[in-house]
């Protein structure tokens, strides 16, 4: 624990920022003072959107998203194909898909994975909520976007057989080299698997 | 320009928090989504500090350090040597001068150094007020501490001008090897400077 430089207020300010991720302590203190520097540019409007974030943003009842409508911007957007479901095991999965703008269908956010050994369970999980969707019907496919991690392929697997009956494609993320990846970095794992996959050029 | 994953004001937050030094594009999604998760123990709490900052922070119109206070709880600390002025450049060096803790005076924040090629002159400085500081009389000793840059030196011989004719003894931190340093990894200059300035064992 440093020596305490500056009044309470800006110590507490360095202390929040510190627990940011991403920010250490040192950066931290960084931070605050460049904060202080640019108020009216930077700390006056952040206070704002962080006080905006806190009053406004919820959980999406549908998918677990988060946004500040709800059911969420996704969930509601009449131009998304809701037959399509890509199961995600975070929001900052579903972000990155997005990004990708590969799809455009409707998700659902797990909100982590199995993991017998943590305590995770099913009941942990938001699951439940993904069998009433699937059952509900008019869904063609449910795609699992869950990372290659053991834990997230035990989730897989799980989520299979709970769909099992139900008229619904279900689909995983294929495996193989990242595009611009190098072969030289790869696991034998991914080789082994993009060689299986092989496509006809 | 990535696209838009999440509402507006979650945008606003994350291109907000992207301009916070330390955090980049996409740390600053990942810091959003963490703050968003821990709502209520650390976004709520940081937007509330963030805006008690705003509202209370100030700059010390004695030596130029930020506080809630004016002048700084520094400059009217009673137990401190009011005899002795340490310049610093900017409020991070007296903050980490006052980690080291080495000496118990005051400050004297310039705010910058003098750089003609940026067009920064001495009226664009916090430097009138040092001088009117070291005229009121009642200064032993003034510690210039500004970085050992060209910059810096210059600023260095541009206040030990502006201080000439008053009767105090204008100082300098040493140059030497950081304490921890290894040799191989330091500059000619500095092991010149070290060799230089040896003390007897």
């Amino acid at each position: 624990m440093s020596k305490s430089v500056a009044g309470p207020e800006i110590e507490k300010l360095i202390q929040l920022l510190a627990r940011v991720p991403g920010l250490g302590p040192r950066s931290a203190r960084r931070a605050a003072l460049q904060l202080i520097k640019k108020k009216q540019q930077l700390l006056g409007p952040l206070a704002e959107a962080m006080s905006v974030a806190f009053d406004k943003v919820q959980i999406c009842s549908q998918c677990g998203n988060v946004d500040t409508l709800n059911p969420c911007t996704i969930c509601t957007d009449p131009r998304r194909d809701n037959a399509v479901i890509i199961v995600v095991e975070d929001v900052a999965d579903l972000w990155a898909l997005e990004r990708a703008a590969a799809m455009n269908c409707v998700y659902h956010v797990l909100g982590g994975t199995l993991s017998p050994l943590d305590g995770v369970g099913p009941d942990d999980l938001n699951l439940r909520p993904l069998v009433d969707r699937a059952s509900a019907g008019d869904i063609k496919e449910i795609i699992i976007a869950v990372n290659a991690t053991v834990e997230g392929q035990t989730t897989a697997h799980y989520i299979t057989d709970q769909l099992d009956g139900l008229d619904i494609s279900i689909t995983r993320l294929a495996h193989g080299v990242p595009v611009g990846g190098e072969l030289d970095y790869l696991d034998e794992g991914t080789l082994t698997a993009a060689l299986r996959s092989r496509t006809r050029l």
